[in-house]
Order: C-alpha cells, then structure tokens, then sequence
C-alpha cells in the first residue's frame, strides 16, 4: 500500500482525569496524568499507523525539549517526522485536556501563530507530497498552506478535514480533495449553511457531492453521515462506554482514508471509520492500540452484515 | 546572615492563563503559558532567595525529565538542591494553574503520595537540618517526617505553616515552632476550632501563643493577622491588581521567616510580607523579581509610619 502524509497540527497532550472542574479558587486531584504526542495532524497519523499504513507527518513544532520529547514519540509511534519542521524561538502547541467527569472534554489550547504551516513551509516539503497514496489535510492550518498541500498532492487520495479558512481556500478544497469531512461546528463553513438533524446533513452532503469530492463525511449531533455517488450510510456513535471525546474525529478520519486507500468501498470504510472511532472514545487521551478482532466484532454487531 | 531551609513540595508547575474556564464540551485559547518550578516548598524557597537568604531545598522529585528540568531552574534561581531526593519511578508532582478571568484561580494537583518526605527522607538529610538558621516546615508534608524536621532543627528559628496531619503532630509543631502560620482553611486543624472574624482570628492567634510558638500568623478572609507575646496587627491584602494569588501565602510566609531571621521584630516583619505577598499576586505564576524599593514604598504607604 503506498504511504500516507498527514499535513497538521502536531502538539504535546496533556490529559488530565479529574472527578470535577473545581469552583473558583478550589482545587482537585489529579486521577490520571497523560503526556503524549497530540495535535490533530500526530492523532490521524498514530491512527493511520496502528491501522497498519506508513506514515509521514508533516507540520511544525518549536526547536525546544517539548518538540523533541513529541517528534520522539512520533518516531517510536513509527512515524516518519523528516517532514516535521523545527522552529526557533516557538513553544511547541500544548493542548490540555481536562476530562471528567467521565465523557466530558475541556480543552485549553496553545498554538502560538508561528507554530502552523506556512505556504512556503509546504513548499519545502513537496516532495513528499507528491509521493503519497493519500494526503490528510486539515483545514486549521492556514489557507494558503491548505492550498499548496493540496496543489502538492494531485497525484494522490486527498482527504480535507475541517472548515475552510475562506472562500478561496474553501473553492480549492472541494476542487481537489477526493473526500471531505467536517464536524458539527466546522460543517456550515464547508456547505455555506448550517445543516440540522440528520436529513439536512445528508442534503448538505449531496450538495458537497456535486461541487468535486466523492466522499463526504459529516457528523449530524450523535451520528455521522457518509455520502457518496449513489448512496449514504447514517452511522451512530458505537462507543459504549464514552471516557473521552479526544481524538475520536480524527480516528475516523484517518482510518477512512486508510480503508478508501486499500480500495474498500465508502460504505465499509464508513462502518471501519466508525469502529475506530468508537475505540477511541473509550479511553483517556484517545490513543488506544486498535485491536483488528474488536473492530471487525463492533462493526459486524451494528452493520448487521 | 544564616541559612534557610525549606522542608516541602517541589513540582512543576504548569500556569494557563485563560479569559473563561470553558464549557462541558469546549474549549478556549490559552493566552499565557508558563511551565515554573512550583509547589509550596519551592515557592517559599524562591521567596525567601529573592529576598536575599542562603536557602535550601529539601523535599521530593521523582528520577524523570521534570525533575531534572526542576531542579535545573531552582539552581538557576541560587538555590541549593543538594537534599532534594529524586525518586525513580515516581512522577515529578504537576501543578496546573488555570488563571482566569483575572484574579481566579483554578488548581489541578497530581501528586503521588511517593513524591511526598518521609521521616527516613527527612533523617537522611539532618544535617542540613541542624546547620540552618531558619527551617521552614510545611504540614502538607505527612506528620512523621514533620515531625522529623522539626526535631533535627531544634537550634533554628522554626516556622511551621499548613494545617496540621493529625493530633501528635499538632502537638509538636505547638511545642517546636517559633512560629506557625494557617491560611482560611487551615486555621481549624491548627487551633482546634474555626475562627471566623478578625476578632475571632486574634484570639485564636492568641490562644496558640499560649501554647509555645512566640509569632502567629492567622489569615481572616481578606485580611491576615499577626499576633506576638504583647501585641498583634492586622493586615489588609495590599494587592491592588490581583492577577493570580498563586503563590502568594507562600511568599508571605518566607518573608516572615526571612524578617524574623534578620532580627526585626515581628509587627516589621509582618508589614514586609504583607508588602511580598501583594508584589506576588500582580503577577501570573507567582514568581516576581522582589523590587526592595516598591516593596518598602508599598510599607510606607500602608503602615503609614
């Protein structure tokens, strides 16, 4: 299978468990502390990795001990970073993640302007673009370096994770990107209105359709739509036992790419993409080991095929 | 002058300066980070440093990258790390401050009860005990290496500050200590009753005196007494901006030891911590450089003398 580039945020996680958040003025005990590679770009490519593709990450951190520490990770993840460019001068982003109590996410993040990719910063990077069997870019990063990774990547399956930072940035994306996904705060800046419910989402979806990509993929409140050419499947969220949200959107990013990558039809990598998801969300910090038997078993017991 | 040693916490600490806390589900930018040496122990040190004193650390890391990254910025701020134990397998306690809006803090401890001093800890390093001026005693830290310290610093000033761990160490912080301190909550563990009030607060100051210690110092909502053998003050807090009371009641309390320790009487000392604690709180994370001129400008002004 040929190699997967994810383009995006790679930062230092740090998952706090706590019962509550505390009052003003109070405090509360840590239960469990977790301090990991994190960023959406690091958790679509540690997905895409533990679904057995090779992986490159490309994106920045700061020349200092927490960039390090995460490019460390990333590469003992067996993830390829010679794409990662090291800043001078920029902390590496930090994202707290204060989880409880148990499925309750509050996140603070710090991404310092300079720790994003530039256009030219892509630009340096290009070759490793044009290489891939699939490129993951998400839409947080600036504008014009979404538009260079996706000039880069013509060759290759392109997958556009988010909302668009402007209307150029928005036509070129559904111009080139063979798949598009947008959670339920990001989709009204893809579909230019704010789908409601399910049937609205599925709508949104056909019209996305029919401006360039050939899958989309749109969460609707506790379901996700996944639409292509002649049909659509509504998956809802298989955890059962959510512990945290983190990471669960870009787990089904990245193993609906690998899946469309390993020719599987867009239903099957919709339930696949769902199956990881759901894993995901029941552990602390969102990077569980992917277990190929318990994925097959959730997606066998709800797809009822 | 003699030395300071300091018995307590030493952490990281991971200050986030926010506009809100977010909601259940959200998130927010964090608009100032800063990653500081931390826990009460070490903020009492960097005070009590700042004001000029030889000072000493002695408490708990564990054998981990923060621990050395800890120990690195104590040694920086002039202090001595000589009788800080590093203890493999233990995480290095983490603090995390979350400031905001201005003036409110948040506190997200994980401190493993292996990062805390026991009496054999405490035993192993007597010496350093014995040779100080002033020991600096934090009932956080549990009751048998308390009471540990306070014995093998017989010949120093004694300052024990915290609530005490149970009824026997009560009793030999009231029979060693030169002078106890308690903030609001722990006044009650320390006097046996709940004083509410600055009247009540002064006679509870009044009642430990008559039980050993020659200075006490009580906090009494947004004021903070100090009481000796024929006299006592009370104390507005003297911060005009307050941005983070991190590290502020620690600051006060190095102070006092550091006054005392010089040989001013205590109605000098008190005003003088008081003048420390209010340069504290202007500042996120709770590390300010101590300007001599501001701090005795800000005296002047209150004290009016």
């Amino acid at each position: 299978m040929p190699g997967v580039v994810v383009v995006g945020q790679v930062a230092r996680d740090l998952v706090l468990v706590v019962d509550r958040v505390p009052e003003e003025g109070g405090s509360t005990d840590v239960r469990e502390r977790q301090e990991l590679l994190g960023g959406k770009g690091a958790n679509q490519a540690v997905a895409c990795r533990r679904l057995g593709a090779e992986v490159e990450l490309l994106g920045v951190v700061g020349a200092d001990r927490a960039g390090e520490d995460v490019l460390a990770q990333a590469a003992a993840d067996g993830i390829g970073v010679g794409g990662v460019l090291r800043r001078e001068g920029v902390p590496t982003a930090l994202l707290v993640d204060v989880v409880g109590p148990p499925g309750v996410r509050r996140l603070l993040e710090d991404v310092a302007p300079a720790a994003l990719l530039t256009a030219e910063d892509v630009r340096s990077r290009a070759g490793l673009l044009q290489d891939a069997g699939a490129v993951l870019v998400q839409l947080q990063q600036p504008g014009p370096a979404v538009v260079e990774a996706l000039a880069a990547a013509r060759g290759a399956l392109v997958v556009a994770d988010g909302a668009p930072a402007d209307a150029r940035t928005r036509r070129r994306v559904l111009d080139a990107a063979d798949v598009v996904r947008a959670d339920g705060s990001e989709a009204e800046a893809l579909v230019g209105w704010a789908p409601r419910g399910v049937p609205e989402t599925v709508r949104a979806a056909r019209e996305l359709l029919e401006q360039g990509p050939r899958v989309v993929a749109l969460a609707a409140g506790d379901a996700d739509v996944v639409a292509w050419a002649d049909g659509h499947v509504v998956l809802p969220h298989l955890g059962e036992d959510p512990v945290d949200p983190t990471g669960a959107g870009d787990a089904f990013v990245g193993a609906l790419a690998v899946a469309l990558l390993r020719g599987e039809d867009p239903r099957t990598a919709a339930w696949w993409a769902a199956a990881v998801a759901a894993q995901v969300v029941g552990t602390a910090g969102g990077r569980p080991h992917l277990d190929p038997d318990r994925l097959r078993e959730t997606v066998r017991r709800h797809r009822g095929a």
